[in-house]
């Protein structure tokens, strides 16, 4: 069969048939309007936006190519390989082949008559390689920085975003009440951590966690059981963990987790994109005493964040009085990393990747916003012991918060 | 405990009882050699070495920093966040600590005396906004591509880094044998993908598998199964799958495995940070014989560009004999996708990551080298009905190959 007419034919059927929801014509024209007055505001006459999860967040697909958004007019989506497939995933009009970037700017002449002259790239994330590549492309534009319009207009998430977000806590909820049955006595750090993916991918999670930045890489096995939670790593996190090997120094090592430790479990779960991220203390049998009582000041500042979660809270003032409450409370040298190494913010703004704004942090002095996302994760280090907190992802809402990741905040005890 | 105290005692002893195999100096050494004949050809007096792989394959370690190259001299690594972890995993003599990249410029002219005035950098991954940092911090200096001696010093793998991708391919060999077990009617393609990437992690597999490109996303759980198989997406691929989302649109999906079916299982592990990938096809009864005969020729194709693997061989001249082949059989408008939709590469180079040199592709008119690595994929496609394949990972040796993947090249029938 020809493969172009089976798409056109059975791909839509099959895809909801397995789960896929796409994104409406409303909510991209949503997002586009927001876009949009970001643009007019740095002067930009167009977009042209080719990191996947820009290009997802404005297409509604992920298929390869480069997305033009005029400040006015329609936009135009070029796909190099799966035309047909684009076609069924992303509701833009406007949908055309694109063999190479050579033709990309007689494809824009054609659409628009002309091509613009300050059209933004995302030059956070673009390689400089590609970068050369543009300027030769248009010789009479000027190339400016699209990245913040980009961020700074992912930051306040719709309704259905936060519900594709609910539903990847959903799935990690069954992943958690499924650990308890897994975790036993003996098993190796990521043993554990693979087989929590397992439950995951079963129910729907991507596997792939996204982060925007060059070296910055995420995982889903941070599992880290006794002396490696008080490990740091590369990462900029309280604790890194031991890892695989040198080339993968964090998350799950071969450790045997035993009796008694702290066994921190933070997993980010993916769904159609959107991914939440959380954590929770496991231990086989009773966890040590001195663990449990600083779980517990963990609760207390992640409590404390949370009443102070609503739109207007200025992020800043938030951090700042974590630092005040873990210092009151005795954990001052514990408190987000051992001494030196400690880290600077108590949460991250979260959605298709995993440093989204806003970051709830020292020298972030913005408020909150209705629709804003983020994952928030007191956590206190004591190098050659172990390490414990807790952690959930949280949109706010008018008047406070909702709290995407509804897992019990005991501590799961085998 | 003091972090540093502890990482100083303990680390060295604690991550090799648990399995972390180290860079040697000698090692190291004799990559930085390979490397700056390529500095010398191409006039650069030093490098700055940031992307994770290119730092971890010259500095043995993959803490967060910038390792410096001058061209004669000792190489200077600058490390961000965990310096004394970065002491015990690299064998690199001076290590300092990098508070900020402000400091770059001082640290660069103590350890020097001067700044460098032509300095590579990777352009073909870093991004725009940091080029245009590094031009500010080096006012007086030229900044130049050193993406290709480092991509052509990395094509060719020494002793260590083979026996690191038979490790891998060991971990692989674990993963096929069991998925014999696993595999049942009823099952979807996601379920059985998370088991098997779970057999990897317990034996050691990485988890993430690394792509040198923006947008370019690899993964472990490509199952396939029927029509789900003659499916073509993003990636440049023969077949992509359905998936689970828009949002990740290749891979397993929902669909639930059917008796008679041909699946296909492409699995890439990733041991210390070299990978290798492999296909095998599995099918629940017997596998209908329109998939079993296309099989057998993409098995006649794998064996063919076999015999031909030997330093010297062109690889373009490999690429058009098994498109020949391909056609003699028959099979000239299934072969590598559908029509409109074929790859024009039968194997990409893999190591570090999944793109590397050498391609065995249309227009790639260069010979093997003894101390090559790449994934050798034929691979046939029915739009609406499946697709079949094989895989393996071979080193070119003195005289031929060493295949890297060693699992039974039967098709896997429960």
């Amino acid at each position: 069969m020809d493969h172009d007419n089976w798409i056109r034919q059975e791909f839509r059927g099959l895809s909801k048939s397995l789960g896929f929801r796409y994104t409406s014509i409303d909510e991209i024209e949503n997002r586009l309007t927001r876009i949009r007055a970001g643009m007019k505001k740095q002067e930009l006459e167009a977009l042209m936006v080719i990191q996947k999860m820009n290009f997802y967040y404005l297409s509604g697909t992920t298929q390869d190519g480069l997305l033009f958004i005029p400040l006015e007019g329609r936009p135009l989506l070029m796909i190099k390989r799966e035309l047909e497939r684009a076609k069924v995933e992303s509701p833009i009009k406007e949908i055309v082949p694109l063999r190479s970037n050579r033709e990309i700017p007689s494809l824009i002449r054609s659409h628009m008559g002309e091509v613009q002259k300050n059209v933004g790239l995302e030059l956070d994330v673009l390689p400089v390689r590609d970068y050369f590549k543009f300027q030769d492309l248009f010789p009479g534009t000027k190339i400016m920085d699209a990245s913040s319009v980009l961020r700074e207009t992912r930051k306040k998430k719709s309704p259905f975003e936060i519900d594709l977000m609910r539903a990847a806590g959903e799935i990690g909820r069954k992943v958690y009440q499924e650990a308890k049955r897994i975790l036993k006595e003996g098993m190796t750090e990521i043993e554990f951590g693979g087989l929590l993916e397992a439950v995951a991918k079963r129910n729907g999670h991507e596997g792939l966690l996204r982060v925007r930045a060059l070296n910055y890489e995420a995982y889903t096995w941070h599992v880290l059981s006794g002396l490696t939670g008080g490990i740091v790593s590369q990462s900029d996190s309280p604790m890194g963990g031991l890892g695989l090997s040198p080339a993968f120094p964090v998350g799950a090592s071969f450790k045997v987790m035993r009796a008694n430790e702290p066994i921190l479990v933070d997993f980010g779960t993916c769904y159609h994109g959107y991914q939440v991220d959380e954590t929770r203390m496991f231990s086989i049998g009773k966890m040590s005493q001195k663990f449990i009582d600083a779980y517990k000041v963990c609760k207390e500042i992640h409590d404390v964040v949370l009443e102070e979660t609503r739109p207007g809270a200025n992020c800043e003032a938030i951090f700042m009085k974590t630092l005040q409450l873990a210092e009151k409370l005795g954990y001052k040298a514990s408190y987000l990393g051992p001494p030196g190494l400690q880290t600077r913010f108590i949460a991250h703004g979260i959605g298709l990747e995993l440093n989204e704004l806003p970051s709830i942090a020292q020298g972030k002095s913005y408020p909150l916003e209705k629709g804003m996302t983020f994952a928030m994760e007191p956590k206190i280090v004591f190098p050659g012991e172990g390490s414990v907190g807790i952690e959930n992802t949280v949109a706010v809402t008018e008047t406070g918060y909702e709290i995407l990741t509804p897992v019990s905040q005991e501590i799961f005890q085998v």
